[in-house]
């Protein structure tokens, strides 16, 4: 059924519809313009005409179907009701012919100058589940469909789901099932079930609409009437625009690629405005470059100096040896402008714009100025406005912060400095392994798409996280996650959610914030895992690229503390994971290991006071059954069994299996008193995810796992 | 408004109907029962009458008014659609006579064997706003109200609220305004709102029904039809029982008082078990009383042993001098009822239950016994199968797990043992200050309303904070905290809250876990805090007794890092706080401190380069205004502002204008390195709520202190 929709829609007529109302200055189509505009993409309307005689509106209605609604078409008579031109459910054809009469003698009555061009004969609407599709102009996401339940559902619960236009045919069934009521159009209180090929039918035909011509702004269908038998839109709103769309540059994948690996794998960076005076930022960023061992050359440009901390100087960029990949600029932005042209000349593709001045401090002008000279040299902007970048692996720290040096495999991008500070210190103190840390500040250039294009590729990165206030263009963004997503996981921590939050990053960054209700759920269309806070964009950071990815949906929860397995299980459930049903057979097996009054079943609880040999022995049948695809372990402190033998029994026996090939998820959360945390840390650098006291933590970076595992199409 | 229903039901009338119903072996009323019961207590519904010929059904309508609805009443019929026994819309004189006979002979065809008592003739109800209104009796809080919009909205989104039956009029105002759709009472789409008070007196009736008969076990009026000119019951159900709720001893408030605090402030303790053995537990718990300082008398009882850890040991509990405040034990099972029975004759009021074995590894019978052994001596239990207790403040420290000696303001408690270590790990790695940890395991007798209405009166204790898996009795538990809350915040941990998690707790403790959405609305109506998840449980423990109470709704975000403001500003929405608009005047005030480019309004950015005296500046005036009513910081590291710096400028203005009478609850986000974990701490310690890494804790904690003032009328 996937996908199935195709159709030829006569793109031409609305075309000329369109363009003859954008003529006239019209901002919306008049409803006889909307019906052409609806039957050319094949989108369901009752059918109508225009009946001039009785004799007519009788042929009319017979064709239509009884019953009809009957109108008077009069260009002086706008409150139709009011002059008595309007019948409804006329059922017959004698009916009508009586209808025609009583209409046309009442329009005549109620204004006797009124030209009357005869009477509007529609079909009755069926019946059915009231819905409204829509789709509107994002000012991220440009043009996006939405589709909800007519009346309160929408208008009071707000409960309506958004999609990119134009939309596949699987995009318009996820709608279906992306409301909270999705189970009134399966058919509830005896009601039937709508008919879901129909209606996803029609989301596609309205999004294809919308995407087709840049001067529709909105199409709004409602109500739309969904049964058993079909479904047909009762009223039809189309509103115009003749902005065009901002054309906004773009790089093609292999030119991102290309500058990006010069950016993050560079042999040599030059330093403007490199200085030898503690507290500057140029002396910060030679430091962190030469402290942090970056085995490529360092070039400090400075006019006033012969060296910098012992490293040849040189008074314009010009005169450095060679092309540097990349110039990092430590200098105000009043000078940047001219730097950067040098810079240009110079033939170096990236500039790194630390200093800030620019169009967060309402210097859009200044910012405008050296974006303009970046496209004319076609160098590539980072910032302006940041803390500059590390590319760990490269022993890079281009950047006035402190060096970092726990490489791994998790990148991480913030567009706000405090931020970058706060994944800085939240890696060094939990010892993350990280492959980059980048700043994107105003993201004049260079921004998310960009990253993730490069990521993507990047080897030594397993997973990227991403910090962000906006998107400058929500579709690159969606494309490049989209190509992202199956290798790697992406978490997005989207700041200004919500309504007072989006105005604080307005006034942040000048950038409007997009509703959050549009991010939220394209963002998951993209596949992206989205970090409710910081502190969970930080976690999701740490954890994923730890953790297997899971091969199926069985998690079982092992606990020495029935405390901890209750709110295993509501931590498992809060986060759209599945309690395993263990059967028989499994049960039996835990049921050997543990003591009598330990419950089996799931959570299976070995309860408090068992030694080493009860949590490897279940463990290991964790990992050996091949019907369990995950396992929680909820560890008790005691004195039987101390938290560094947990750990190190626990790690010993995940590493056993893995050898053996069997890699499954496995995280903990341990109860006890502080020697808790040196066991989770032990066990989190072996590969387990462990948090001391917090049930919930492990069970979110499993959720996220799972979450990413099923965006990614391997579950 | 509220609480203005007053009215006398004819409790007489409706005592006799169901008594009758129940001596006939019925479980439900009939509905001419259903329609005495409801006349009884004045809840409307359709008028009707019973018509044993057509000339009578005739005279019924003409009364009741048209059009009415017919239904044949016959003992035999209970599917009276299927009998051709109902006729709906009946609208004339003529129309009634032709469908009493229809309906009559329809029947006989049916049943030729049932007995045919005549046709009901009923009043159409008028249309409205669909509702359900209804009781029922939940395991853990008894008789219950529900309320919620009928139809899809609450089956499909079960969008309904609980109160305790029987409601007050505010109670039920208050249920109107608990539904997500509460809107739609208020009228949407050019509809009229509904008779709030009417409805309101709805509720209050039927709860009121409910409430005055145990042998109603549910009431369901379904639907309810609700409109502008009143409220209308268009189907009654009423299911009756027999069984009786099962009596729980209560002890009155003076009682728990005068025994609790002989357990919290002992003069004297004695261990039965004390051993000199490593590694047994009465040998730790007696380490623990004499290492923790305990300065009452500690008897070690140990009929093999002359004395115990250089104390002089006595063979049985009866030997020991004078009479001791509390009994700990620490020996197996079997022999704690023998045991028991000495400390009962010794009369000592309370006994500590450390062993397991009891009703948690199926062992009810055993601990019936002890239950009866100590009703009988009236002694109090703690326990059994728990880790035991602390009482900070007396140094005493009468578990198995290692000594806890930081004093402070919080009392903390849990069902589970794993639960109590991390409890535990997480007080000594933080340094919260605690007045108590109790372990309350299976809850035999002492649970938490007693240990509630203790630390209520207890002086050290400014907070509460309980990890429970089932209650006892709801209703004392309620009774107590509506006691507490005025005086200090209690936070509450229910664990089971989701299916899978309740079935844990099914196992775990045997306890039916409670429906978790009467848990959360009845929770949330006796003013305690409820706490998502364990860590959070955690957190707010920590953070509430630091936090001085707001004055008023107006909260103020002063950050250094704009990045950090958004965050703030979506965490503030998401805690149910109120941004501040700031007046002009504020605005330019705070606009004297910053750069020309940082923004002002809420949050105030000072931007990220500033000296401390632009942090000390703003927060001196955030303090210092009287609109403002709490401050949430947003620190970014730089090194011109560095961590330390930073919360030492802030503990020191707060703590000038607490010594000025100026005191308002400050939180604080800090984004940067590793220095900035000792900054929180610095913080924490000096009354500012203080976070790394992350923007959503402070701001939780800032929530759950609103809450608290709101619940406990102080806001």
């Amino acid at each position: 059924m996937a996908d199935s929709t195709e159709f030829t829609p006569d793109k031409d007529a609305v075309g000329a519809i369109i363009e003859a109302a954008l003529a006239q200055g019209r901002t919306s189509l008049t409803a006889p313009e909307g019906k052409a505009v609806t039957d050319a993409y094949g989108i369901p309307t009752p059918g109508e005409a225009l009946a001039e005689s009785a004799d007519d509106a009788v042929a009319v209605a017979a064709r239509l179907g009884f019953p009809v609604a009957m109108k008077i078409v009069s260009p002086e008579i706008l409150h139709k009701t009011d002059a008595g031109g309007v019948q409804i459910g006329v059922g017959s054809a004698a009916e009508v012919r009586s209808a025609f009469t009583t209409i046309v003698s009442n329009a005549r009555a109620y204004d006797p100058k009124a030209r009357i061009l005869g009477v509007q004969v529609q079909q009755m609407v069926p019946a059915g589940t009231e819905i409204l599709i829509g789709t509107v102009t994002d000012p991220t996401f440009g043009k996006v469909v939405a589709f909800g339940l007519g009346g309160v559902l929408v208008e009071v619960l707000k409960d309506v789901t958004f999609r990119l236009a134009p939309a596949t045919k699987d995009d318009a069934l996820s709608m279906l099932d992306g409301i909270r009521a999705a189970e009134i159009l399966r058919g509830v209180r005896g009601g039937a079930a709508v008919d879901r090929d129909a209606l996803a039918d029609l989301v596609v035909r309205v999004s294809q609409l919308a995407a087709d011509f840049p001067g529709i702004a909105e199409v709004d269908l409602n109500p739309v009437f969904a049964s058993a038998s079909g479904v047909m839109a009762a009223d039809v709103r189309i509103l115009l625009t003749d902005e065009a769309p901002v054309a906004r540059r773009r790089y093609s994948r292999e030119e991102i690629l290309v500058s990006m690996r010069r950016l993050m794998e560079p042999r040599s960076v030059a330093v403007i405005g490199a200085s030898n005076e503690d507290g500057k930022i140029g002396n910060s960023v030679m430091r962190n470059l030469i402290d942090g061992g970056f085995a490529g050359e360092i070039y400090p440009v400075n006019p006033k100096a012969d060296d910098i901390l012992g490293r040849k100087a040189y008074k314009s960029v010009m005169d450095v040896p060679g092309e540097p990949d990349v110039a990092i600029f430590a200098i105000p932005a009043k000078f940047v402008a001219g730097a950067l042209g040098e810079v240009g000349r110079k033939n170096i593709p990236n500039a790194v714009l630390i200093p800030s001045g620019f169009a967060e401090t309402g210097e859009d002008e200044l910012q405008q100025e050296i974006v303009t000279i970046a496209e004319d040299h076609g160098i590539r902007l980072l910032g302006p406005n940041i803390y500059g970048y590390y590319s760990t692996w490269q022993d890079l720290c281009a950047t006035f912060c402190t060096p970092y040096d726990v490489k791994g495999g998790v990148a991480l991008t913030s567009q706000s400095g405090g931020i970058g500070m706060a994944i800085l210190g939240f890696a060094r103190t939990t010892r993350t392994g990280v492959s980059a840390i980048v700043g994107l500040g105003n993201k004049s250039d260079l921004d998310e798409d960009d990253l993730l294009t490069w990521f993507g590729e990047d080897d030594n990165t397993d997973c990227i996280a991403m910090h962000l206030e906006d998107l400058k263009d929500g579709r690159a963004f969606v494309e490049a996650a989209r190509a992202t997503v199956p290798k790697k996981p992406v978490v997005v921590l989207k700041a200004g959610r919500t309504a007072a939050g989006a105005k604080a990053a307005g006034s942040h960054t000048g950038a409007l914030a997009g509703d959050d209700a549009v991010y939220e759920d394209i963002l998951r269309q993209s596949g992206v895992i989205r970090a409710p806070g910081l502190s969970d964009m930080l976690e999701y950071a740490r954890g994923l690229p730890v953790l297997p990815t899971p091969k199926g949906d069985n998690v079982v929860i092992i606990t020495g503390a029935g405390g901890s397995g209750v709110l295993l299980s509501d931590a498992i459930v809060d986060n759209g994971l599945s309690l395993m049903e263990i059967p028989p057979d499994l049960d039996e097996a835990f049921r050997a290991f543990i003591p009598p009054f330990g419950a089996a079943g799931n959570p299976v609880d070995i309860t408090g006071g068992e030694p080493p040999s009860t949590y490897e022995a279940t463990i290991r049948l964790g990992l050996e059954d091949p019907r369990i695809h995950s396992l929680v372990l909820g560890y008790w402190h005691t004195i039987v069994t101390p938290p560094m033998v947990f750990a190190e029994l626990t790690a010993r026996v995940v590493a056993e299996f893995r050898e053996r090939g069997i890699e499954k998820p496995v995280v903990a959360s341990l109860a006890g008193d502080v020697e808790v945390e040196a066991a989770c840390q032990y066990l989190y650098e072996r590969g387990v995810v462990a948090y001391p006291y917090t049930t919930e933590k492990p069970v979110e970076v499993l959720g996220a796992k799972y979450r990413w595992a099923r965006a990614a199409g391997l579950l």
